[in-house]
């Protein structure tokens, strides 16, 4: 076993802090990544505070991960010491359901691990995350990082770049198209670049003129205040496509009636309770409108939205902090205090 | 104007008694129908009891028309005297919006005019359905009939049979793929015929044992007593799609849940009152399923399906009453008590 050091919670809703730990030794289709840099998303808090049950404790958070191969097994031919690389939310799945083998790793029918509080499918135990300073990985679940793309800005694109870049690629978003970014965070931003590289029309829904005022920075066309009614209900029938990244409960009819005919709204953030959503049949019936979720994206998706950003330039705004600072970022990631992804600097550790 | 005679409530949930109308005089684009039979559809008997707001009396229901062209004005091209056609839902729309051009006459965004109970956007008054001797439709909203089709049992495809086969063509139903159908009334029975004759393997969800039996034999290939909840957690992940057609509140997340990865589930049934579903974002998220709604067809589509119909011997199953029965069948059709559809022969008028 390889010593390791991170950072973990040790209870629900306990600070995070020093934390040492074993990680498995090299077989040989693993890749070992000294960690470089690692994102906090907003679901690292809910499972630290075990919003959705299932939490383990300790627990070593983290799965926007990137680094640098120390190490690679002998049967590993995609890797070699010294290449960039990132590590997402999982870090293996079953391989033999349906799902799998159409790359859709996230939808295992058999539960994928995940890269940490996931139970570890050939080792035993439990999985740690990315607070940490190396990780080992199956080959098959370690992403290429091209090395023009500014590399702790890129953390963020495992988690929150590729949850925003599937729907877009799944409902198939073509230039001139106007798709909706609901809420603006760590994924409504990311949603709002992608978006725009893909030449649709953006337009941010959001309750702040401020962050109305930010959205309009980060390249969207044009902001709707979600609060005011009378706005939103001008704004029906626009729509191709919205992406909803508000993790909160929200009068979805009212978001419904923006989208066009054959329109589709998608949910990618998971409220911290899992609360029940109201919809109205005839919001659907008229208008062929559809409600649906994704989640994150197949590791071959994950290398496409990876290269894609190379190709476009497309990183996260991120505020890189060092370790020691992880429990006052966690507490300005609730208040919404960042612009727009607080990644750690693994050196600090 | 021409003379008309059919059956019309007089008040809201007032029963159906004989009704002398007018119908306009034929302009250079019409076409002059002798109805010869029409279906008694469930949402004419909403329409009758106002259940959706916005219903005027006198009101002569009826979007389930076959019927023979009498005389046609000098522009009609496409149709002559003696030639069998009919009519749906709908009888004009805008022409001009998004919608129209492509089709989608039932999503017109100036508002599609319906058959009966609609604002006549060209002549003024209020439409007149089909619960009467002739009607006078605009050429584009005349649909052809074949002569091999047993022409009562034609008319509830104009309602029942494009609503079910319009979302199976949209959502693109494959031979080999699971097809769930909840409910087994008019439209749940077409549904059933439909998809089996697209090579689907037909599942019907049902509350009824009795139900059941009658969905084997009408060519479903299995069937689930939704009541069961272990049942139907047992069928979790088993449905490419799901023409939902139950028109009263259900536990949508149960039904989502049967959906596989990428899966569908559609709502048809326009429930009583609007009432609200209650849906997770969980169930989304985690399988990137979808609900979605779909209204009737559009007329190029109704065009299709009859066409199709015609192609692979389908038409409804049904009980032919006298006009004089019509109040009766209302109370039976609000019973269920129906296979599947009663459609009235004017003959009897």
């Amino acid at each position: 076993m390889k010593e390791a050091k991170g950072y973990a919670a040790r209870e629900a809703g306990g600070n995070l802090s020093e934390f040492k730990f074993e990680r498995r030794d090299l077989r040989p289709e693993d890749v070992d990544i000294e960690i470089k840099y690692c994102g906090i998303c907003h679901s690292d808090i809910h499972q630290v505070n075990n919003d959705w049950g299932g939490a383990t404790f300790p627990m070593v958070p983290g799965h926007e991960i990137v680094g640098i191969v120390k190490e690679v097994g002998e049967k590993v031919t995609m890797f070699k010491p010294g290449d960039r690389v990132g590590v997402g939310c999982m870090v293996d799945s079953c391989g033999r359901c349906e799902p799998c083998r159409r790359g859709l790793q996230q939808y295992c029918e058999n539960g994928a691990t995940f890269t940490y509080n996931s139970k570890d499918r050939v080792y035993g135990g439990v999985t740690y995350g990315g607070y940490s300073n190396n990780i080992v990985v199956t080959e098959k679940f370690v992403l290429k990082i091209s090395n023009k793309l500014d590399f702790a800005a890129t953390a963020p694109l495992l988690c929150a770049g590729i949850t925003t870049y599937s729907p877009l690629k799944h409902w198939n978003v073509k230039p001139g198209q106007t798709v909706g970014v609901a809420g603006l965070g760590g994924l409504g931003h990311m949603a709002v670049k992608l978006a725009k590289s893909m030449g649709a029309n953006v337009v941010v829904l959001t309750t702040s003129e401020k962050k109305g005022e930010e959205a309009l920075r980060l390249g969207a066309n044009r902001v709707i205040i979600s609060r005011n009614t009378e706005e939103m209900k001008k704004n029906k029938i626009s729509m191709d496509l919205i992406i909803d990244t508000i993790p909160a409960p929200h009068d979805m009819n009212l978001y419904l009636s923006l989208l066009k005919i054959n329109g589709n709204m998608i949910l990618v953030g998971l409220p911290e309770k899992e609360s029940q959503y109201s919809v109205s049949a005839g919001t659907f019936v008229n208008g062929r409108r559809s409600l649906a979720g994704s989640n994150i994206g197949g590791i071959e998706e994950t290398q496409e939205m990876l290269d894609y950003c190379a190709k476009h330039n497309i990183v996260s705004d991120i505020e890189l902090i060092p370790m020691s600072r992880v429990n006052e970022a966690y507490v300005r990631t609730i208040n919404s205090d960042v612009k727009y992804r607080f990644v750690l600097d693994m050196s600090t550790l």
